[in-house]
């Protein structure tokens, strides 16, 4: 599979598979074993977390069917969040969900996100949503000082617009490798509000989370969702895909911004959906098609 | 005529002729030589194109007039556009509107261009819409292979909003020379929006398309055009104009952002328009009051 | 009290004074020079002005005050504004609102308010609005004669978006050194567009005009008023403060950014409110309950 440079030594697989709901899967440790070395062989080598996926549960289920396999570690990259503090049982502290960017927290995350993976390092750490009450120099310090212990090898933000990326960055000694936001034939937000071109002028690959819409697309009856499922069946039967999984998917990998899809899916056939979708070729009329329904007209 | 510098060897006259509507006024071969002299006579030497204009027919319209005199070639500037695909009779394989920036693309669009203009260069090429699929490398190749080839001297954009125009830059080695954008009384988008600054920002003069607001201003009857239609009728007394197509053109060439109006008309009447207004010393108190009619209020 | 660095050497107090109503207060030279005398007491050394603050009568009302006690210039900071001019009695040309930064009218507008404060210096200078007929090259022109006439120390601007900000920084050969926004728990805007992020970003902390909105909180009965101040009456309780004004100052003060609150009243008791507040130590999770109530749902 083609593989997406962020930094001198760092690649990820062109498509990303996300642990988002790996706690509602109720695998067994062998069975996330299995799917592990399941996206391994189709090539898909990275594995997106966030500390409080599953109720901050997700990441240990991971960890813990790793360690069943020890020298998988270094074939894979680990990307993982902090800076959301959820409600939750087991943080009986948080009274409402709110953002900590502060150094302490931070740091505190990383060294529970590295004892719940059971590994030395994090690849790459991402804020998962720009923090209004973030005090930059705080988030730059930790950083400095977890990528100065080796806890982990490089950093970048989630859901950032074009200022709140800037200002981080302008802190930062490091470039930021990514910036991982929503992005989908139904959801045009990001591109219409040039978070993707900044994306492009920084020559950082962004992560697209949620690229299937979160199933709208198949299910929503608005007249959108209508407009869009029509144009992705026919395109479909001119691709010869399998499904309209692949035609969104293919939406985001032709694309020159070098998007990563990140498949959230448990199961395997939906999981090569986004591998068959790397070998299709769409024309840059289908593209605008998509574009058009999503956007319930044509470009001007 | 006040000439505008865009590049060290790069001027255009302070009004622009468009030949957007060329096709429509079906105008003899001489008839188009005879305007084109007009213009030059007047201080008017540089024409705005695009590919698209007429269906794909303007500019060899025009190339074919500039024929029966080679020697005005030099005493011009030609300014056309490429990234557009319509769906036209001449452009079969077009099955939609849509965009292509493509190297590929371009490079034929102004090969065509060259050969309707009977011409050996292009003054400056605009990427005509910000293209949501856009491959900057590609078009940093493009423009950099015509460039050194002698084909198109100079560059810019069309429609750019600041993040796409930052973004474009960034991947080349030369600066844009002009944003030609929409504005005037009527339609504040891109003074709103801080298009404007960027151009002040960048040093870069802007051309303005549909400067009397494709001529809304004279007709409509929403509140908006009423209001302004009344204010541009006391200023029009005021500073003793002929008409308010005057005013309009005055509200932007008195602006700093030494604004480039594009005369879009085939008649001598309403290009003498344009320059009578570059006579016009309209005041800021004037400007607000124009301002403040588009608006529906006064500044906070 | 704390001071906030701007320059090499200029300082200001964390809470500033503003004398937008000096006029209304009705206030003899001696009660406005014990005012000023009882805000040094407290720490507050920077008092904000504009040339039309009551109709352009402020600042001489200030000056007058200040006459009686020279030595006190010293101890103070006075920043003022320039660049509206106002429909009024002692303006007679001017015949509607508008803005003026022309290179005159900044330097003219200067030597009034020198006239008005009786002294030799401003120590900051401040264009009041964006002018969208803003000509840069002048206010460069203006500002560096006044610099070096050593009539204005620094300059700064208010209620500048990202693009004006930027594209009148680009024609400075010294850093702009505040921006003055409004910005309180009521009203967002420069917190959700982008503004404050630029404030960080450049290092420049911003001054607060309207820290307690208008006192639309205390008497407004809209939802998002109803909402606002249910939640500032609990962190009221929960933090010990007297009353809510002290709450709304603290979530400014508490931000990273360095928020500067002006404080408009002549009243002690309320001028005390917003030095009381400096104390409060509001934490991360009453800061995003604020937050919440005022945005009417949670962080994402």
């Amino acid at each position: 599979m083609e593989r997406i440079r962020l930094a001198e030594d760092l690649t990820f697989s062109r498509v990303i598979h996300g642990l988002w709901r790996l706690a509602e899967w109720n695998y067994s440790k062998e069975e996330i074993l299995q799917l592990i070395e399941f996206c391994i062989e189709q090539g898909i080598t990275t594995f997106d977390h966030a500390d409080i996926y599953g109720g901050y549960t997700c990441e240990a289920l991971f960890g813990e069917a790793l360690a069943l396999k020890p020298e998988l570690r270094d074939q894979i990259e680990i990307v993982t969040k902090c800076g959301i503090k959820l409600v939750a049982k087991n943080r009986p502290e948080h009274r409402l969900k709110h953002y900590d960017t502060s150094r302490q927290h931070i740091i505190e995350s990383v060294h529970q996100s590295l004892k719940n993976f059971q590994t030395e390092y994090i690849d790459v750490l991402l804020i998962h949503r720009p923090d209004p009450f973030m005090n930059p120099e705080e988030v730059a310090e930790a950083f400095t000082q977890l990528k100065r212990e080796g806890k982990v090898r490089y950093f970048g933000v989630s859901n950032f617009k074009r200022s709140q990326f800037n200002m981080l960055q302008s802190y930062l000694d490091f470039p930021l490798v990514t910036n991982q936001i929503e992005v989908s034939a139904y959801n045009l937000e990001n591109i219409e509000d040039g978070t993707l071109d900044l994306c492009q002028e920084k020559r950082i690959p962004p992560m697209a989370w949620s690229p299937l819409a979160g199933g709208k697309i198949f299910t929503a009856d608005d007249e959108k969702a209508i407009r869009l499922r029509n144009t992705l069946e026919k395109v479909k039967e001119e691709l010869n895909a399998t499904n309209i999984d692949e035609v969104l998917y293919a939406w985001l990998l032709v694309h020159p911004a070098r998007i990563m899809p990140i498949v959230g899916s448990g199961k395997k056939e939906r999981i090569l959906s986004a591998i068959r979708a790397l070998e299709l070729s769409m024309d840059r009329q289908q593209w605008f098609d998509i574009l058009h329904s999503s956007m319930g007209h044509e470009v001007p």
